[in-house]
């Protein structure tokens, strides 16, 4: 299927619910609907296998040889996720167990243990026959593995496989007991081990030391991603196609160690109107993990759905919905799904056409978006999204870090990353890539490092002072670096390098709970800070900004200090939105950008390749906007050319390609 | 008793929980409180046998007879809803099992297993027992069976012998575990069951198929059904009474199949002031399910409350509370409680008198009740609510339905029912049976059924067609023959027969979350719908609204089409309460009423026979009312001919005869 | 330590946590800060007795020896709050089981069950061992017993041993379980036992009866009292310093009765700015309870924390929050904690120096109130609070009897009682003990008891009428005798005695919800009443305050009755602040006060012994307040001469003795 188009455009498709003579219909209906690629087989297990060691295949060649020479490419999923009846009755030890030792039921998703031995054999011997059979098909272009692994519940599995298999985890991490007992200084308490066997599980309802929260919660993680690299293992031995597992935005499993064995990053996400502009942080992330361009492997046409439709979205939305990760440098956007289920738990879900075979209302823009895919194909395949100068730090060991201990009352991490520091960015239009710590520091002229609790995460510490050293602008802060790996305090300082590298010192640390505290910046301009409040004093380095009032006054907040060719800024408090991108652009270099203007709700992505230049536009909030080109380009949805400033109406989508 | 004056007026009296030389004040006090029936035996289980197989009735004969010579009619219960201490020790399989497995404990109510086999053999001795001694007891007007019969917890019991029983349910329902797996679409998410076995009880916090969710509640109402028929059978061979069972205005047990064996409605309600005007709803739905009037045989003197004292309520609202089920069609009002408890769960709620046998603040109200029943006690008796043309449907098994698979985001189906269809009517002065689907419609000129899904329930599918055909005027939708009896869509088209019977073709379906459509009817005039679109392509029906914005702008939202000699208007959308009520009046004929002109706080129930004929008016809402009078009537209460429009002050009670 | 200055100063000290050579430094902070107690071995019991039966003191003698070396006072703590490690694998029997059934885990607090025979016998050796190393240590100036005794989640320990010890508890109590039956009226709902070993533990998830809770939580209570009775014994007979069990201001343990075996009352608080003025209630119980002065063990130096830091408070509040136990009659005041862990559950928590040995920003404040002890030290060891002729009844075992049955929809005990009763009190300088009812009356002008529902609590009834017959004037109600012992009512009348007292006719009670109604004065001002009403027919009484609207309208509210010498004052509804102060101002002598005038947010102590005389004066809501010297007073504080009406500005403390 090389030849097939992209952007790839498609939904997930679910034959084994519908009579098979029914595919024709649906062929013809996806092919009126502009789409060329189907996802198949997600949840088929039962259907694939539905006695033990007996396989039936026949009904999915059927599927996969009818769409591929109807020119549709087929994503192939594993059915991981949903294990037939025989599993959790001849093997109830797959079972999840919950932390009060209840066993999972079947007839839901995700119910089986990513430890379990038997579960894996199992696993593994279905995906070995699906490869062997559909390994070289001509008409696949990638497999998915599973569907949205993730933790269940408040702890995720808790099974004796589990518990076991994590105290052994703790064994080789920590060598002996005492060594444990003194990384996590369980004299507090009387809480001292005498074995790793007596370490428990830790309940959500019991008051729990959060370095243990910490190491179970990413042990559940690497679990997870253990699993799925079991997986990639085999696909990667038996087929000749791509590999990647689809994922929500959400915490549990960490993003940067599952893509370790995968080809690309598959992507679902269900996104209501009023927080499109905070999903293209996962964009901006999702693209910096693997090599080749992610896939939107699922979102909705339009209102999601269970038992209940929930949340219709008005004309434009599932234009914009679509175009997005296309923007920000994805290949693919499938829907979810193609055609309504007629029964269970999702009936309600919205898609492209009804249980009885109608195109839903918003038919009319998934046409629209097929034909802009169609026309703007040649640029979009031949330039990329221009990589940024400037990224930030994200890290998903950090979020169970500060799941664990927030350190201020109410503090998401996850959200304050996107409210206070991402989106300020993108909405003044500088351009990021949003960073894993493992990830190189290489290309970009400043990072933007908060809440990076734990600094040590993937060697970061060392990498980052070379990196600075070289000519780094690195700004950091608050609460980054203030915890050991082992989720604890440093005791030499507030702070692991953070003194030593700026020769401040820390004189007081304050949560912001309840209130902010006002500061003044050099430039003598007014504003508060939010959240945290370290306050130093400079002790040589350059103060960009004073506190003004409370116990602090007087007292640095933000500090500038040069370290071999670089700098770092120290953030001691977060700062207001205008005053964080001042300080940014003002760190770095011309390259960082504003590469465009444009009002806060448009989002411009300039793109570059082969000769060819351009951006992709996008309204994000249905609201007018403006943006001004500084030469002239063609749209190439509308074939006008543009040039100056322009109106942007709500949901306005353009493909701008530079006119020479 | 034949010669009780009726309407009968009373309250529960539990002598078990008093000395028994106590009962002589309490007689003298209830005669000077106006009252004329007594509620007894309804918990007393260990009272009547105290060990297993030891009977001891003496005391309830003094009781009956004490009160039967005192003039008082008795309404005798089985205590079935608490068993004695020695069936949980001895018989613990009886007790209740929740979700996760746990038994209920002894000490609290309904806490034994409707299906347990044990628990029905002890039922069916107590039963027995108490029937042969009080069977053919004079001073008894009829039989309680139970307590208030409901699914206990989130689902029910959920013991060994309620799960087998479940599993067999559906084993002679689908008789093979194909056919199941068909019905439900199985195939999805590798549910496929490969035998009856292994079906599970679907709990709550595990996200299980609609149709398995439904299933298990309409299988535990069923189960409390049959509990109920079995008491029943046994009651009407050995006494001669009539014979009831109280239930609240709450789902989980279905109305129409219980009393089926049932010779009479007994219904227990506990309605704030602010939903009075809604509770009628519950009325109008009793009258039509029995031939013989139904009793209200629990209501609040004045607040609730089990260990606090919840709601005290201004003066006159024991006034119309009590006269409110006689107004519709009622035989007899009960209070709950005759005189407080002393000590228990329940013992702040309120009463005719006090712990210390003093009458309560509202003993005036109450004497005034009496007083008014004995001089309109002919006319009520010799009369009955004229029977209205118009009826609504509702469905116990579309509450099960609805529930498990709400349709649109936060819809509850009684809720929307009496807010948007019955209130709308009732407040512009339309008289409603409200008709389960088995009932009859040979007596109705309009029948209205919104969220109707599954049209077959009680063969309602074919019933409808003929009934229309014969001429009738049914005005059905929105979310109406959506689902099969599986609670399955259909596939053929979104809904069973409606597009057929209609001819129109329902190009689009929207549910309205989060905004509403606006549309514009045939008369000019705009309105917003509510809750659910479907947008028709007409063909040939009359259009009476067409949707003026969003995608489904220019697509018909109400149509007509006429079918045999009656007609169908299809409701794609709940319309507004002026244009709903506009809707009804113009189909059907003028029997539909209004009967009467008044304000929206003001009910008026008519009646007539044996030559008389009248009303009675009440004032539910405590504030000022009209109501005009097109001929002379008498009040009975206060003796006054009245003519013309009026005053109705709040919480005014009036029963009109028509003077010749 | 006979000559350490007091107050006491200090904190939580947990050396266990931190390397030994680093005490010095700690030392020499602590001294920097001006600080001179220590209390510490809290929770070490695994570096006390790592493995069983082998054990390790000479860590804590060196920190103890160090410590009194270096003038510190120590106050050493029994670590049972949290065993090791080896008693929850050895002896589960000794966990904690939830209501449910589940055992709670190691690695919390509060875990071990206090009636388990075997933990008891583990605390008896522990505690045996540590009273032979440290019994007779000349620096030690006290004990603590384990930490914050408490009932643990919603119904305390539910294993086996707690069950048969409730069973038996009601044995005694009851004799046969037919008394218990009659007792509790448990012919309702069929409830009767027929042997104590079938009564439950009541699951907080069923519907209980209010007098098996009572009697469950009462019982859950006595456990812990007897728990910390069995170590007090022991330490009494092994050491020679005074011992105490540091308790929070919540319910579950009975506060009089724990501290009848104990020296003096420990308190630990966290309270936040906006409930400063409401913590005094506490202050003004506990000094009533012991002969010794109380300890404010622990309070927060700035923010609480667990995970997460909770609440900067203004500059000031350390201050006043210091200085307030020391004002109400304490004699020392401790800080949680000294140096923030640097690990686990509760890392984020405010103290006095970081985890890296910085002072934290309200240094100056801590080393301000040092000096302050010191300069009235002098004052404050040779005088004493001003003994209140007034007095409010607590009761902890009200606060079970009205947590099973509140009575009144939202009713709150200790809430309502401090807003409506002692906050009207103090903030109208009106100084009150508040006191059990077990307390002795024969020092108290005036005592007002509302909600006391049981009056036969430590035969209050009996000497309740002796002290007002001999003189006394007492306030009582609403919710005042009107259950038994067994939490059922009376029935001979609504009250127990009050009737009788007083003469009146209690014909209608009516719950304040959902809203008030209002009365007539004597004085012929109007006003609300709350939360119930009760409404009399005087029958010679004198009354005070009469209904004007609903049911009650014309009947008393208020009246007097007098009695012997002394008088009843029976309130049939809350009052209103100024009519309750009024009334009690009215009835009592002149030395209820007020003993200065003052603002409502400025609190004023009267002190006086030794020929010396003064007050301590603190505002509670850093707000501007006001206070008049009838006469000229020396602030010790500041040396200043001070008369006449003066400003209080926000967080002021002032200790004003009385210049000659």
């Amino acid at each position: 299927m090389a030849s097939l188009r992209k952007p790839y455009y498609g939904a997930a498709y679910y034959p084994e619910d519908w009579p098979l003579e029914q595919i024709d219909q649906d062929i013809a209906l996806m092919k009126d609907a502009g789409l060329n690629v189907m996802r198949v087989g997600e949840f088929a297990w039962s259907r694939m296998e539905p006695v033990e060691g007996q396989y039936d295949f026949e009904w999915l060649h059927l599927v996969v040889n009818k769409l591929g020479e109807a020119g549709f490419g087929v994503i192939m999923c594993t059915p991981t996720c949903t294990p037939p009846i025989w599993v959790a009755q001849h093997y109830p030890e797959c079972l999840v167990v919950d932390e009060n030792g209840v066993k999972m039921q079947h007839g839901a998703r995700r119910h089986a243990c990513p430890n379990s031995a038997m579960y894996r054999e199992l696993c593994r011997r279905i995906v070995t026959k699906m490869a062997e059979e559909f390994g070289n098909n001509e008409y696949i272009i990638g497999w998915q593995i599973d569907n949205e692994l993730f933790t269940v519940g408040r702890r995720g599995c808790c099974c004796p496989e589990c518990h076991q298999k994590f105290q052994l985890t703790l064994k080789e991490r920590y060598g002996t007991i005492d060594n444990l007992n003194e990384a996590w200084c369980l004299n507090l308490w009387s809480q001292a081990y005498s074995s790793f066997g007596e370490i428990p599980i830790p309940k959500s309802t019991i008051w729990h030391h959060p370095s243990l929260i910490t190491a179970w919660m990413d042990f559940q993680s690497d679990s997870y991603v253990d699993f799925c690299s079991m997986q990639a293992d085999l696909l990667h031995e038996l087929t000749s196609h791509p590999v990647g597992t689809d994922m929500m935005p959400t915490g549990g499993v960490n993003y940067a160690k599952i893509h370790q064995k995968l080809d690309m990053v598959q992507f679902n996400h269900y996104t209501p109107p009023e927080r499109l502009h905070k999903v293209t942080f996962w964009f901006d992330f999702i693209r910096t993990l693997c090599d080749r361009p992610f896939w939107n492997t699922e979102t909705a046409t339009c209102w999601n759905g269970s038992t209940t439709a929930n949340g219709y979205k008005e004309e434009g939305f599932c234009r914009v919905n679509t175009w997005l990760p296309i923007a920000l440098g994805g290949e693919a956007c499938l829907y979810w799904l193609w055609r309504s289920h007629w029964a269970g738990h999702e009936l309600m879900h919205g898609s492209v056409v009804s249980s009885s075979g109608r195109p839903l209302h918003m038919i009319d823009e998934v046409r629209e978006v097929s034909r802009g895919f169609e026309v703007s194909s040649e640029f979009l395949s031949n330039t990329e999204v221009v990589k940024p100068k400037l990224a930030l730090h994200f890290s998903c060991f950090e979020w169970h870090l500060l799941g664990a201990q927030p350190m201020v009352r109410d503090f998401r991490y996850i959200d304050q990353l996107i409210d206070r520091y991402y989106v300020p960015m993108t909405e003044r239009q500088l351009r990021v890539d949003v960073i894993d710590p493992s990830a190189s520091l290489d290309d970009y002229d400043v990072v933007v490092s908060p809440f990076v609790a734990a600094l040590d995460e993937s060697g970061l510490r060392e990498r980052l002072k070379k990196w600075i050293e070289d000519g780094g602008t690195w700004i950091a802060g608050p609460l980054t670096d203030i915890r050991t790996m082992d989720c604890t305090k440093f005791t030499h300082s507030p702070f692991g390098s953070l003194e030593e590298w700026t020769g401040v010192y820390c004189k007081y640390q304050i949560p912001g709970d309840p209130r902010d505290f006002a500061m003044r910046y050099s430039d003598g301009t007014e504003a508060l800070g939010k959240i945290w409040y370290d306050g130093f004093v400079q002790n040589g380095a350059e103060v960009l900004a004073t506190y003004t009032e409370g116990p602090l006054s007087g007292l640095a907040a933000i500090v500038r200090k040069r370290m071999g060719k670089g700098q770092i800024i120290l953030l001691g408090t977060v700062p207001d939105p205008d005053h964080l991108v001042g300080i940014i652009s003002e760190a770095g270099s011309s390259e960082l950008g504003p590469y465009f203007e444009a009002s806060s709700n448009v989002l411009v992505v300039p793109r570059k390749g082969n000769g060819m230049e351009g951006a992709v536009v996008i309204e994000l909030k249905n609201e007018p906007g403006k943006i001004e080109l500084p030469c002239s380009y063609k749209d190439l949805l509308t074939g006008q050319s543009l040039k100056g400033e322009l109106d942007v109406p709500g949901y306005t989508v353009m493909v701008l390609q530079k006119e020479s």
